[in-house]
């Protein structure tokens, strides 16, 4: 059992009613391979990053069994940088700035010993990069989940639908799928991104759970409800991470143990808003498992 | 097993996005005799009409074992009458107009055949008339279940106060209990809530489910995505109608049997806004459960 994770490796500012952190570390592929690494190893990883990215973050994710042979540094470039403000309900949020830097050239390359990997994931990125990377799978992995975002809807959406005819897996937020489907009944919607590629369809809605559409069968998941939310950011790839991570370790891609993945996900993600943003290493490293329990939490 | 339901019977005005519905049948106690009575036989009815209330609606409530000897006829006033307009979610509305007419000097009196009630729900109205009606109970029944509104915490909330001391369930939705209790995270929302009285606290999500807070125990239910909303209007009620009911039928008021009752409630609300909304009779009349899941749906 092998994962290949893809997307970015970042620098985040955030912003929310109740605090500001400058430069913390982000991106897709770290949120997902911290949270993964929790399941599976080795996670290959697939990025770029610039010279300003720090060495102990990478060694970090080292020490967690995280293959780098797929990060691209380019050491005279900068990385990845994206800021946001969240809306008083810490579910929704404003992009300030979005700096592709590294990313804007990225041509991601998969290395030999990434190429037996059972399971591939997509972090949000460039669908064109999403795109690319399959084709250089020499044999297509059992199972590949895609996360996108309402900007890739907006500027690159061609290259977005191919993408979508090639994976499993479509993980989006709520406002995404009425987004791309044009439809504002998630039901609904659902049927239209279903008929677009995906066999599996996961609504993130944040505080509110997560639904799984499958052909004509539908599972609501429900989340934590937390006393606190410190930081949202990341939380849609710890859960990504944490779903990924519980398929690759049980090789069971039945929409059954989908159901768990997803338990499993959304938990991996209630560590995720609760922990301090101060860097992504030490909100990662919180996030192991509660104990299990299907039907009701204690606060 | 005895079940008696207090609350309004009603015309309402219903406008959503999608059309607009004049003086349909309505009210809280209507609701949840119609949801109950699919679960237990008689249901005790309290309330009050005016002499505008047709025959038949009452005939229809008779005819499904709902005695209505606690029911006054003011034959020369109008019922109470509200009208609303929902927003685009179909999940949050305006008041337009509230006519309290016959319900402006209510004074409930509860017959001597509703006495050994063994559970009482209290449907939103004044919080002095649900006040009124445990105060006339000579034995305390074995569940008191309370739903109120933002409305009554505006013009009544000492009044409201004096009622939270003397139930054991108090039924909201979110944006209510985030007004009572001045919080905006829903669980620092029912830990104040729950220090007002009620041992239990359900708050209603609408599309989002519901969340159980007991003790230090929380239960999310999912509620079943659905395709289409015609009418949201008397969902709140239908779920507390299929709650009590479903606890009155089983007798059985353990925390574990509260989540079934939830779910029970769930899909009875899952009927009520999918139908038509011309007469709560046609509405009610399909509020049958569906065969039973735990964990996915079919669309």
């Amino acid at each position: 059992m092998s994962l290949t994770v893809v997307g970015t490796m970042a620098f985040d500012d955030i912003e929310t009613p109740f605090g500001k952190s400058d430069r913390i570390i982000g991106g897709s592929a770290t949120f997902i391979a911290w949270a993964a690494s929790n399941f599976v190893k080795p996670i290959n990883q697939v990025s770029v990053v610039g010279g300003d990215f720090p060495q102990t973050e990478l060694d970090a994710l080292k020490a967690r069994g995280v293959a780098l042979e797929g990060v691209q540094i380019k050491k005279d470039e900068k990385s990845f940088f994206w800021s946001g403000r969240y809306h008083m309900d810490m579910n929704t949020r404003d992009t300030l700035v979005t700096e592709l830097n590294v990313l804007a050239d990225f041509a991601p390359h998969i290395p030999d010993s990434y190429q037996s990997s059972e399971f591939l994931i997509l972090g949000n990125l460039t669908p064109q990069v999403q795109l690319d990377v399959i084709k250089q799978m020499k044999q297509r992995p059992k199972l590949i989940v895609m996360d996108t975002m309402n900007f890739w809807m907006e500027v690159a959406l061609d290259d977005l639908k191919k993408v979508l005819k090639e994976v499993d897996v479509l993980l989006i937020n709520d406002s995404e799928a009425r987004q791309l489907s044009g439809e504002f009944s998630l039901v609904k919607a659902a049927k239209k991104v279903l008929s677009m590629g995906p066999r599996y369809l996961i609504i993130k809605k944040g505080e509110h759970g997560a639904l799984l559409f499958h052909e004509n069968h539908v599972f609501f998941a429900p989340a934590l409800p937390l006393e606190d939310v410190f930081d949202p950011t990341g939380a849609g790839d710890t859960f990504a991470g944490g779903f990924i991570g519980h398929l690759a370790k049980t090789r069971d891609i039945s929409f059954e143990n989908m159901k768990t993945a997803i338990i499993v996900g959304s938990a991996m993600a209630s560590f995720c808003v609760e922990s301090s943003a101060y860097s992504v290493s030490a909100k990662s490293r919180r996030k192991t498992l509660p104990a299990a329990s299907n039907s009701s939490y204690s606060w």
